[in-house]
């Protein structure tokens, strides 16, 4: 038995997470760029986490909350995960 | 003005979300050896995101959380993030 998710379940969870943040960022009529900079995150690796294309790291779940005035832990609640 | 979070702010996360891994592990009375395979995760790095001193990813949040039997977003919210 292995507990271990799969690859498919992985780029589920970093695609949903990229979607709870682009759902939040348009809420707020907030541009990519915009976000990127409000985050302190690189604009090209912010493109890249909202398309679930960069595993993200906690510190960065962090400063994107903070750019989107959030909780980490309700966009990841948002994401389903 | 920086929205960007600073050095120890970053250390401070970092360090309440090992704190919320340890309390759950500790409550499911599962040593951290036992974690680190139920979640797929290697040992030693299981020790360093415990303590704080990894920068975790959420690929390895959503990890942890399945071997503790959790959602990711609890985890987040036990530790305060």
């Amino acid at each position: 038995m292995t507990r271990v998710s799969g690859a498919r379940d992985n780029e589920a969870n970093l695609t949903r997470f990229g979607a709870a943040v682009r759902a939040r960022r348009n809420a707020l009529s907030l541009s990519q760029e915009a976000l990127a900079d409000l985050s302190g995150v690189d604009r090209s690796h912010m493109g890249k986490i909202e398309r679930g294309e960069r595993n993200v790291t906690l510190l960065n779940i962090v400063r994107i909350a903070e750019g989107l005035n959030c909780k980490p832990s309700d966009l990841l609640s948002e994401a389903g995960i």
